[in-house]
């Protein structure tokens, strides 16, 4: 190791500890601020990040990487609708491969310490540029500022550090060398083994469009770390934020000497997808994909004889059994399903409320009760356009709004349903032109699958009248295992009921938040803590991060010769 | 967990502790003795092992299991020729998978560690038949006693525990529960959160024929302690080994009562083979092979969804670029490719002799000596029947012999090549009636590639005229690319030639033998040191044992609440 890279891994040594040491104890922790507040950052840097996103505005954006053959970008602002006019080199394909495979021998040999501590100096460089990662983020994804700044930003980073974590302590649990004695018959046998860790090959990390960092980070860091170069293949129409991470990874590889081309970026258009060719490419060993249940599903059925690491989306679901206080728990719900307009992986979208309705501490509540503080909860934010900017953001895609209204539609023709608020934008204080869209709220029977039993990718919110909370447990259960989940939430005051409930879950694999209001939002997910994904169901085969999505990154390659007297190589 | 339970953890608690000791220094450790000498075991165990196995002959196989459909077996001694006669209940597969399926939620909830112990009860259980399985292997494998005894008696067991050692790594680092405490704005949201072990699904743990037990116990152990069900599917020849095995492990999980459902055996006829059923079953998640680079090349083209570890095989090559002693070096060669008549995964095949021939300590040796002194001997051991019986075993299958002949017949219309020894029998002084093979050796120039770049299964060394140490490296490595490898050989007293040559052996992850030669067998494999298998070329996906083969067949599952006040479940 050279002696620069010893003085980076010292310098992030705490860091890693750290991190190693949440991991193993669940807690919370961060070497980030989450919050913009100026409280916690240098003064300026809220305006320069801000003047730094402007800059890269209507530009061709500084990416010298290999095979350029064009340039191109086609990204939308969500809160200005104008055109970002931002483009981005387009490299060949087989250029980029080759440039990954080129960096691969060079990479394997520096100490997985080093490519680790080289992680974490890119996540700090990161996090370095995140006022201006955070205008990048709103601008493509449509997340409000504060939701870039902190979902995307170092909430994002913490995940890429946890999944360093676990690099770390799957790359440690090798031993590096051996000495083996053993009696064969009157022979005093001494080995000495050598133990190399190899990387897989090129690692395919595909972002998907409404939270492109998310996933981001603990994939590439995960492959990265483990020796194998990274092609980040963004979402087409959200390239922005991956290209500045990308960027600054180059950045700090060449820094320190290393080859830039271990992290790529490799854009597409819409009517022109590439990620095909590099899946089918035999050097691209690992695939990470972030997106739709349909091409992930597509991905999950058909590639072979390669690493492939999905999450997609499913079906979250409320149970409301009984609660404390109602107005606190319809407030809750009604957070989590307008934070980001429902456009995140953990956002809930079918309640379900007992038809007899439920009780609570000032006693019992009928159904319509319930239904109407879910509407309250949710209006109390749609009605206030400060609030729902900061909660909701705006909705990224047209084709979101289409759903929604397709939606009403439906409810409104659909003989048992009934629409109970009505999908309408709010005015956004700071951009009135936005495309934004308040929650469509529907209440229905259970067994009306045909309408809620998928994902409606936007604000909407079913809910679902339920013969009693066990089957409503049973109904979810049911559909986490068929259609898929990341989160699953549950209200009760009844521990027999949560008790009973908690099997169902498991065995679905579907992650559970019980009785949660406050200040946390139900649906956030502390890196270092909760785990991302079970990997049991259809909304994903992996976990972001534990042991699994790292140890099969690399490979142990050992040689052994007899131990005595090195030079006079025939012993034994 | 149960006061049982609890005792037999206790009992096992030192075994574990020496494993997960062993796997992580890689030291030679073993609780078993390999060798059948009278020495080690209680006066009366060889005989009584004999005479358990000579009364199962000819007779219905005892094992209760689910869905008995019919009775089948139609196992061939290689020694004898004759059948065994013993007949297998044959299970109908969806029975078997019903019965998987229904045991799993009781053993989802026994704790890990009790899983571990009671595999750990199984290997103790099993080694002590070892006697009588290793005349179960002998009579379908072909495999000598001795080798019957050690390599498929404790070495296989130990590579069970291996396993066991990196499953309880893999679970330990899961914690149970934590405690997170974190202040989001001016509230102080406490967490407690329970994170549970959920197993995947069904285990199928496909066998091969020459070595039933090498690959199956780190299967169905690191299936069974992470939770799932294992069926073990044996290959229709040489179901008996496995069979023994699963009945015992029924024994064991009856005896603390355990379903015994979770370990079943699904035999089939060569010319009606099921494993394709399970496989296609959706119940069934993990699929462990070994056996044929063909099937398990269709299952690795073919197997989405699930989990698949294979090894299968490949070209196993010796590059001797120089060496001390010639003599040594080419016994070491020779008893390789002697030990199971070739039979084994580790076998060498292709032995690289530079044109110009060597330098060894006593002076040059052209290369015509080089080839003399393998074959020499090989016939050391050839033409001594006690010698040949102990190390060569029996050949499985009349195909293994068919191959020898045509080799030899092609060999001799070859332009280039020539026989050097023809590939004859050696009456076996017990069973002269065995189907025994001794090596063919074909002298060939490098570039034949048609006779020798694939794995001919059965007693074969060419040896290949390179023009020198590094072109042989260059060939093997990328033979090894192509076809993979298990383990590769290399002889040099030039240290600048083997740390040259390191690089080469790691990229395409050979595992790689330097100047072994002496009392061990060069390749022999030692559990918790020996890296088993690369998953980086041709020869297999997995390596048997890391963390990767254990860490991804369980998932984690949690679920979080307010901490404060218990009963009066929200909080925060």
């Amino acid at each position: 190791m050279t002696e620069t890279l010893e003085r980076l891994v010292a310098h992030h040594a705490n860091t890693l500890d750290a991190a190693i040491d949440a991991v193993e104890t669940r807690k919370n922790w961060s070497p980030f601020r989450d919050s913009p507040s100026s409280k916690f950052h240098d003064p300026g840097k809220p305006e320069a990040g801000k003047a730094a996103f402007e800059a890269l505005l209507g530009k061709s954006f500084d990416l010298d990487q290999p095979g350029i053959v064009g340039w191109l970008g086609c990204e939308v602002s969500p809160f200005t609708r104008q055109p970002l006019g931002i483009i981005y080199p387009a490299s060949d394909p087989e250029a980029l491969i080759e440039a990954a495979q080129a960096a691969i021998p060079a990479w394997r040999k520096t100490a997985s310490e080093a490519r680790i501590a080289l992680c974490l100096e890119m996540a700090e460089r990161i996090y370095d540029r995140n006022f201006e990662m955070a205008h990048g983020v709103m601008h493509v994804a449509g997340q409000s500022y504060t939701q870039a700044f902190s979902g995307s930003g170092p909430n994002a980073l913490d995940r890429g550090i946890e999944a360093l974590a676990y690099a770390a302590k799957a790359m440690r649990d090798v031993s590096t060398s051996a000495r083996w004695e053993r009696t064969f018959g009157k022979e005093d046998v001494v080995l000495e083994k050598q133990y190399t860790l190899v990387p897989r090959g090129v690692g395919l990390v595909i972002c998907c469009a409404s939270f492109p960092t998310w996933n981001a980070y603990p994939a590439m860091f995960a492959s990265l770390a483990t020796g194998n170069p990274v092609i980040v293949k963004p979402h087409p129409i959200a390239i922005l934020p991956m290209a500045i991470a990308v960027q600054e990874c180059r950045r700090v590889l060449a820094d320190f000497g290393c080859d830039p081309n271990l992290v790529t970026l490799a854009v597409d258009a819409i009517e022109a997808p590439i990620a095909q060719r590099f899946i089918a490419h035999p050097a691209v060993q690992i695939v990470d994909f972030t997106g739709s249940p349909r091409y992930g599903g597509h991905l999950e059925s058909t590639v072979t004889g390669k690493l492939l690491f999905t999450e997609t989306a499913g079906i979250n679901s409320v149970v409301i059994e009984s609660c404390v206080d109602l107005v606190e728990t319809a407030r809750a719900i009604a957070r989590a399903t307008c934070l980001f307009s429902a456009q995140m992986c953990t956002s809930p979208q079918n309640i379900y409320v007992p038809k007899n309705g439920i009780v609570t501490s000032s006693g019992h509540v009928p159904f319509e009760d319930v239904t109407l503080a879910l509407v309250d909860a949710v209006n109390a934010i749609a009605d206030n356009p400060a609030m729902a900017a900061g909660i909701m953001g705006a909705v990224q895609a047209e084709a979101s709004c289409d759903i929604m209204w397709r939606l009403e539609q439906e409810a409104e023709v659909h003989p048992a349903a009934q629409v109970l608020r009505r999908p309408v934008p709010y005015i956004h204080p700071d951009f009135p032109g936005a495309r934004t869209m308040t929650p469509l709220i529907v209440v229905l029977p259970a067994g009306n699958e045909e309408l809620y039993a998928q994902e409606h990718f936007g604000p909407v919110m079913f809910i679902i009248v339920s013969e009693n909370g066990n089957e409503a447990v049973d109904e979810v259960t049911r559909l986490v295992r068929e259609h898929g989940a990341i989160s699953s939430y549950l209200y009760s005051t009844d521990e027999d009921f949560i008790e009973g409930s908690l099997d169902s879950y498991a065995e679905v694999g579907a992650n559970l938040s019980i009785n949660l209001h406050g200040a946390m939002w139900a649906n956030f997910a502390a890196a270092y803590s909760d785990y991302h994904v079970t990997g049991l169901n259809p909304a994903g085969n992996a976990c972001l991060a534990d042991l699994a999505f790292v140890a099969n990154r690399f490979r142990i390659v050992q040689h052994r010769r007899p131990a005595a007297r090195k030079g006079i190589a025939c012993a034994a």
